[in-house]
Parts: C-alpha cells; sequence; structure tokens
C-alpha cells in the first residue's frame, strides 16, 4: 500500500513543480504576467489552474493522512502565483515524508468512510488508493499539465511521467 | 498486482466509454457530426481525440499484457467515429477479462525492459505498473474527458470516476 501511494503520488508531485517552473520560465520569456497561467481555464465551468493545484495537492495530503490515520496539515488556498503553487507542493511532499511505510502498510481492508456534500462514500482502504486518491490525483495534475500545454508551454508527456 | 491493475483500468476505461456517450449524444442534440469530436485536439500540436483514446486502450493492453507474459491483441487504428471507439475500449475489456489473476500476481520484482524510439526503459514490474503503465492510462483517459469537457460536453469528475 504505501508502494502503491507515496512513491507514487510523490513523483507526481515532483513532476508537476517542474512542468510549472517551466509555465513560469515561458511566461517570463514571452513577457505576460505568470498569473495569467494560474487563472487559466479550458472552459469557463472548470476550475482555473491554481485550484487544479490546489485539489491535487489536498486530495494527496488527505488521502495519504487518511490511509494513516492521521490528520494532513491544513492550507489556506491563498496561493495566486506560481511560485505560491510550488510551495504549496513542496509543504505536500514534506508531509508526506514524514509518512513512515509501516503507517500506510496493511490499511488495504481498513473502512474508509466520509461525505463531500449529501454524498457518503465508504470504501476500504485499498478501493480508496486505486478507484479514489490516485484517479483523483492523476486527474488534476492531468489537467494542470493540459492548461500549461494549451497555452504554449513548452512540455511534453516526459514531463508529465518524469 | 492484480487488484491494482485490471480491475482499476477496466472501471477507467467503461467510464471512458460512457463519458463517450455522452460526446455521441452531445452532438446529435446540437445537430453536429460526433466526428468533430474525435477530431478535436486542445492544441494543434497534441494528439486529437481519437487518438488520446487508441493511446489509453494500446497503453492499457500492452501494459497488462506486459505484465501478464503473454501478446497483447493488435488493432488498426482505423477509428474515426465515436462508436468505433467504443468498440475499441470493449475490445480491450474483453482481452483485460480474458486475463486471469494468478497471470499477473507475483510480478512485483520482474524484470520488464523495452525500447520507444532511441529510448530504453527498464523497470521492475511494479515500478512498470505504477509508474508508467497507469499515469499513460489515467493521462490519456483525463485528457480525452477534457477535450469533451472543453467542447461543452455535460460531463462531471463523477463520470470520470465512475
Amino acid at each position: 500500500m504505501y508502494q502503491a501511494s507515496v512513491p507514487v503520488i510523490k513523483k507526481m508531485l515532483t513532476n508537476l513543480s517542474a512542468i510549472l517552473g517551466k509555465g513560469k520560465a515561458y511566461a517570463q520569456a514571452k513577457g505576460f504576467d505568470g498569473v495569467n497561467l494560474v487563472q487559466s481555464r479550458l472552459i469557463a465551468d472548470m476550475f482555473a489552474l491554481g485550484v487544479q493545484i490546489q485539489i491535487a495537492t489536498d486530495m494527496s495530503k488527505g488521502g495519504l493522512a487518511r490511509l494513516a490515520g492521521i490528520e494532513p496539515p491544513k492550507f489556506e488556498n491563498d496561493e495566486t502565483t506560481i511560485p505560491q503553487l510550488q510551495a504549496r507542493i513542496a509543504k505536500t511532499i514534506e508531509f508526506m515524508d514524514s509518512i513512515r511505510a509501516e503507517q500506510i502498510d496493511g490499511c488495504e481492508a481498513r473502512e474508509i468512510k466520509f461525505a463531500i456534500r449529501d454524498n457518503q462514500f465508504e470504501f476500504t482502504g485499498q478501493a480508496y488508493l486505486l478507484e479514489w486518491v490516485l484517479p483523483n490525483v492523476f486527474f488534476h495534475i492531468t489537467t494542470a499539465y493540459n492548461l500549461l500545454r494549451q497555452n504554449g508551454v513548452d512540455i511534453g508527456k516526459r514531463d508529465f511521467l518524469g
């Protein structure tokens, strides 16, 4: 469970931070404000890049904390720039590094229950990781990648995979 | 290894097929050809929706076949419509259903080697699944979702997660 969670998500978040760095450099080279990238959306009723990264990190720290049976750190969701988003990713990775393998290993069958608005969710630990945490983390990181890619940032799938 | 691969990917591909169905219905309701969705891109130098789905299914059948030590079926990459893409997904799932758990379980340490153009890749079975197959499958399915979402199809993350 640990091998299928912490190192996998840490690698993806590390790649995400590097991709954001390329976005920042692109904005500088083109002479526009990187904040424009943070506020970019694929369509008006989807979350902007900044929120995609807030959710990707929330899913990472919240999901792993729930698997480990501990409390995740709380962040303020006040990031408006690329360096602030990268700092949020770094804080998330710092928290993940504090989780020991034995806190997560063996939680396959643990009952995981939570509610989002009116929806009740019930998972085993394993299903929670494989059908909730990982798909959500990959979803928001890929969407962040797609937003930067669509805006012309010179990144490829190699950057996504690391 | 089986639990972290076949059922996870099967669920995501099943959701993808349903999302494509919503795309087809949307095109019909709006009175345009669904092929326009298949040919849509986030930006001119990215793959179109149809290719995203070809790669998502190739990664699924190829990755799982490599883990199981068997040959995957070959598809012609000649799909041009949404129903043809859904048929490709169905054929991929049919192949996945033919893989027994004992063919994949226990392959954590198996050496996996392959080349893409000039790049040589070497993984253990576990790293291949967690750092290559799953990220690639999620990447292309999320990108397909984003393409349909950006084109106005009424889908949400609930459709992606299933």
